[in-house]
């Protein structure tokens, strides 16, 4: 397991760009976060969905609840362990549970943040995360935003997407590729840290990156 | 409203690629279709779902339900169709539901298709959808998946996910901008509308674009 020295450690491991440039970008600096859509398809969802989110543990994070989602944002080892912990925390309740999940990193979108100029990209550890003794089906798809670059550093969306799935075949999760998607199978908490290894070994290098899953427990269509 | 030889029309219209090679491509050559998963939060959510599937019009699609979501493919005037009257229909029992939406272009993934080499985009017009007369709020996001280019054709996502937001602004629907998102609000359809407009006219000149939404209906928290 890694200990949380190493934690505090990544998110304070200076980054650097694609020009070389050394500097130092704390995951919040860089948009790190998630948006996160809990459902549960039984008449006590808000006392379930209540339940997990005060069971969780949201420290370190900044946690807005929103209309539709509940923006999650933090350095990634507390921001995984906090969906791990929901998400599972929802599936212990034994009603089929639906988690649409968004990995962000460098701000695309209407509301930006003050990433350093140049492409700079990040370096962050892969969070380790307990097992739940819940297991989930996902949909998995990552999408690396990269503009342009040249040589070994030029922008190709669909090598970074295959290196991805290719890390994902080796973490243990059953892998099955689907139309748009990837699918996993495990433990909440492998696939969750599955997502989140290909969404940082690729913001590495690619300033943008954005990764999406639908997780799915205790499906009655399951078996 | 759009006729049926329209809609008809769009699917066999030639498209253009980057380098101006003119060719014909449908939208099921380019991989257009989605994928979505629709959770009722109810005892009764089975029940509710297979209602909305059964009494919305499936007509020029392939429907596969999978374990965690169901792939549609098609031409997009079809696919949008189906996914507004499938999800209108469930906000229709009267329950909370959350639907994840996801709208992809040109296959990227682990299946892939025969889209023509050389950067080729598809021309599509934008799906016209019937209102619905169910209010949602979606939470929105789009990627443009370009490698590279020069002059005014450079591949930049971020011109392009601005353009899409611009776009979103002139449809009628409220437009509020948020952390990794963009938030909807309006009917079901119209709604759907814009993501699918977006998607669409980045996908006019960029190979891969992908659409992600989560749509939220009569949610306790929304007023």
């Amino acid at each position: 397991m890694r200990t949380p020295d190493a934690a505090v450690a990544a998110a304070n491991h200076p980054s650097t760009g694609d020009a070389g440039t050394s500097f130092t970008a704390t995951p919040r600096e860089f948009g790190v976060g998630a948006r996160l859509t809990l459902a549960v398809m039984a008449d006590d969802y808000v006392d379930v969905i209540l339940g997990a989110l005060r069971s969780a543990d949201a420290t370190g994070l900044e946690v807005q609840t929103g209309k539709v989602s509940t923006y999650v944002s933090g350095a990634e080892q507390d921001v995984l362990r906090y969906l791990s912990q929901v998400i599972a925390g929802a599936g212990r309740s034994g009603a089929h549970v639906a988690a649409a999940v968004h990995l962000s990193h460098g701000c695309p979108g209407g509301v930006s943040c003050d990433i350093p100029e140049g492409g700079a990209a990040l370096y962050s550890e892969i969070p380790q995360l307990e097992p739940t003794g819940i297991k989930t089906a996902a949909d998995w798809a990552i999408y690396p935003l990269a503009d342009g670059g040249s040589g070994t550093a030029a922008a190709d969306h669909m090598r970074d997407i295959y290196a991805a799935i290719d890390y994902a075949k080796s973490t243990g999760v059953t892998v099955t590729e689907d139309h748009y998607v990837t699918r996993l199978d495990g433990d909440v908490a492998q696939v969750l840290q599955t997502i989140a290894a290909g969404w940082i070994l690729i913001g590495r290098s690619v300033q943008h990156v954005v990764t999406h899953a639908t997780l799915s427990i205790n499906s009655p269509s399951a078996s």
